[in-house]
């Protein structure tokens, strides 16, 4: 059939997508999400349908091309586009088959993976595969075939080094930056830790703004090869690579109903740490009310996981369950952890002590599982003599250094002291209404917005003692921050 | 926050939707599907975020609203709107219960189904709910309060008789028309039955499409309870009416997988039926390959779940399992089909005697459910008698009458035989194949179109023998439809 071109100029995002009226649909038998094969001159697309329920948008006879439609096609408005029915993708057949129970196998996950890759599934569809393996659980050996399949639609960082070692935090946890003491504390022992990191999504920072605030970390696969060839060590965002592709298409749909398949995270994390040839690998698992892991049974189910499918890939795990029941440092937003970091590296009096302990006892494992006895001592000797903080120094101006001068870290501008409505002790600091609070307020668009913590768990407070400093860089956002704090307010006091 | 108003003039079809820019996004924390509130002047609106990645088409500081936000602000281009940020309807939640494995409540699931039909739900969290609901089925109570929730979310028609008579078929075999000779003879015997039919989706026609052959079947509830009052029975396009609207938009996310969840399928069928008030209800289940149910395990289990509903509902049901292999009627297609129905009500030796005989069967079990004996007998007699089609004549003139003469009812006026490539017997005619060919010679859109069939399962033939007659109205579809013969050639012989 020959339909006559409308373009959009409207981006979908995801699979292209082409808009026809539903007379022909119904002319055409065709239905929501099937998948046709556009052809104009020597160019061809394939495209998912969407169906214009009146005439107003796309009239009979005509087809409405979204942007990435346009952009291959390059037909102009009116002209004419042959359109042939192609078949949906097989990854679809597969997914139905796991909603229905069955096992996939090889080449069925590493289709759906190729399909999810190069946008070729719907997010319904995608969703449908989300369920199926939320639902159903994937077994042993699929979780493993999932996280091979991740690996292979991206590219790899190969270094031929041994041990290469890595850690991961489930997350869920505000500040919580030990990835920025840990891994120039092992890269200081001459051990290898190619380090790649997220930006936040929910949270007010992820390591990479944090590390932002120090260093440049847009980085290619070619330069981070050379850094860490070089240094030993790097910490940068790992969006910008493409480690594993598939994963961030997943995590997408996963959050409309806010479920993590726990094969689906083990099987992602796990990929983004093969991708970069990882071999030992710390895993932290932070549990409380607020976390991303709530229970202990639930952490202990994804410790058995990733111990599992460590033992299969050949690749050393451990697994510390961690406090997650408050934020771990006391600057919340990427000005104000890279402050608190800086403090740490270079023994200021002012650093937080529980981001020193938690990232000792994670440097000191990792140092054990590389084969180095007294693994704490050891990463606190590196700490304490300066070692680490040189060690970042490296790493800060391999990627391109911005500061490493905590007294050049200015917090926003406008704040306002969250204070304690009654004594008593503070038994809760709640990291969800803490990441809520410190968004609204800036983080992590300004990277000088945040929160600062005066008073931890367990402190004593009287009534209008300051518990924390709220940050911002615009008086209209302190304020919504000030007002949401009725509804979310971060201190449990008892 | 206040934002620009772009008016996009598209539509979306569901869920109101507003896109802005991620700059946007980032700086109020908002995500794909979050909700918000939008105020113009005293006019408000709840929608759902998309996210622009580029400025193109939203620039920061814009909303760009699609046709339904259009509607309701009516806010030119450039005025300020009000957003706020708003909660997900509480159904997410519930919807992640369930897909959990845990149960719902009758609260619960009358929340998911008002959030259905009133548009509250994306179309990745309704595809979450129908794969929860496949893939951790439903209990008996879970089914039944799905049922009677799916019943309030729309009207119902209130009908002071007893019994009331119905009957359903799960669908799958081409023609089948057996609800308009099964209505007449139960409305010839003094019987109610307010049959309610679809148009067809997949099929090369529905009941609805085939009744508008000969009557008008678009009317009103008000309506249609003046004419069952006064001729005992209709045969109206369902459609017309809301009843159990939660449904059709289920129905839609499902065709994405083409999964059908057994306890979604019944409560679907019975809250129609309930909508209706009817008390005595026939489930015609065909089963054969390329029908909607192709094993008798499946089948089983079905009949079991109709029979349970029954019980509980108290509602009398029989579940008859019928021959799906091969079409039911010779004429595929609106008119072919009429014609066929026509004859057999007219006693005409062309009438197709598997429809009468399947007609006859399930017209006596629907009278013997009624207490009447020896129903079959009753019902061959109402028809033989010519009383079923001058219950067909009230029926038709009652709804609007267009012809009850079948030497009127002319098919398409292009024509192609398909004949037998090889000499044997006729073991199978696959229901999917014809309806392929026939919706692509232009069933439903062109009443005219479709199939003829002049050979049935078990004859025998002889090569080059004619086997149907093809009916199209335009050259060029009936040269596509032949083209399609190579791979969806429909009859198999050996």
């Amino acid at each position: 059939m020959k339909l006559s071109v409308k373009n959009l100029d409207i981006e979908t995002g995801g699979m292209p997508v082409v808009i026809i009226n539903i007379k022909d649909a119904k002319k055409y038998d065709l239905h929501l999400e099937d998948r046709v094969l556009i052809a104009y001159k020597n160019r061809k697309l394939e495209a998912m349908i969407d169906i214009a329920l009146h005439d107003r948008l796309i009239r009979p006879g005509q087809i409405g091309c979204f942007e990435e439609v346009s952009q291959v096609l390059t037909a102009r408005n009116r002209q004419l586009v042959t359109i042939h029915i192609d078949e949906k993708p097989s990854s679809v057949k597969f997914i139905r088959k796991k909603l229905d129970g069955e096992g996939l196998s090889k080449k069925e996950i590493q289709q759906i993976v190729h399909d999810i890759t190069h946008d070729k599934l719907s997010s319904v569809e995608l969703a449908y595969f989300v369920a199926a393996c939320y639902s159903r659980t994937m077994t042993e050996q699929e979780t493993i075939l999932l996280t091979q399949a991740m690996v292979d639609s991206g590219e790899v960082l190969k270094l031929h080094r041994y041990p290469i070692l890595d850690k991961h935090c489930i997350g869920g946890v505000a500040a919580n930056r030990t990835s920025m003491i840990v891994v120039p504390i092992i890269a200081a022992a001459g051990l290898t830790c190619p380090k790649t990191s997220s930006r936040s999504i929910t949270s007010p920072a992820g390591t990479a703004d944090t590390m932002e605030v120090l260093a440049n970390v847009k980085v290619d696969l070619k330069t981070m090869k050379k850094i860490v060839e070089k240094i030993g060590a790097c910490i940068i965002w790992g969006g910008a690579l493409n480690l594993a592709p598939a994963d961030d298409k997943i995590i997408r749909v996963e959050r409309s109903l806010n479920i993590d398949a726990e094969s689906q995270l083990i099987a992602s994390i796990m990929a983004k740490k093969i991708s970069v040839s990882s071999t030992h690998i710390l895993i932290d698992i932070p549990v409380g009310v607020g976390a991303k892991v709530e229970t202990m049974t639930e952490a202990l189910n994804l410790k058995h996981g990733f111990q599992m499918i460590g033992e299969r890939l050949k690749r050393e795990i451990t697994v510390l369950i961690t406090d997650g029941s408050e934020p771990i440092g006391n600057g919340i937003g990427p000005i104000l952890e890279a402050r608190d970091v800086l403090w740490l590296l270079l023994r200021d009096p002012r650093a937080p002590k529980d981001l020193e302990r938690k990232s000792i006892i994670i440097a000191g494992r990792l140092l054990e599982m590389a084969g180095i006895s007294y693994g704490e001592e050891k990463a606190r000797n590196l700490l304490l003599s300066g070692q680490a903080f040189n060690k970042m120094k490296e790493i800060c101006i391999a990627q391109g250094l911005k500061t490493l001068d905590p007294e050049q870290l200015k917090p926003a501008k406008f704040t306002y002291q969250i204070k304690a409505k009654k004594s008593g002790t503070i038994k809760l600091i709640s990291n969800k209404h803490i990441s809520k609070i410190a968004r609204v307020a800036g983080a992590p668009e300004h990277p000088g917005a945040g929160i600062y913590l005066l008073k931890h768990k367990g402190d004593k407070v009287k009534k209008n003692d300051s518990l924390c400093t709220l940050y911002s860089g615009s008086k209209e956002k302190l304020k919504y921050a000030v007002e949401l704090l009725s509804e979310f307010f971060p201190f449990v006091i008892h």
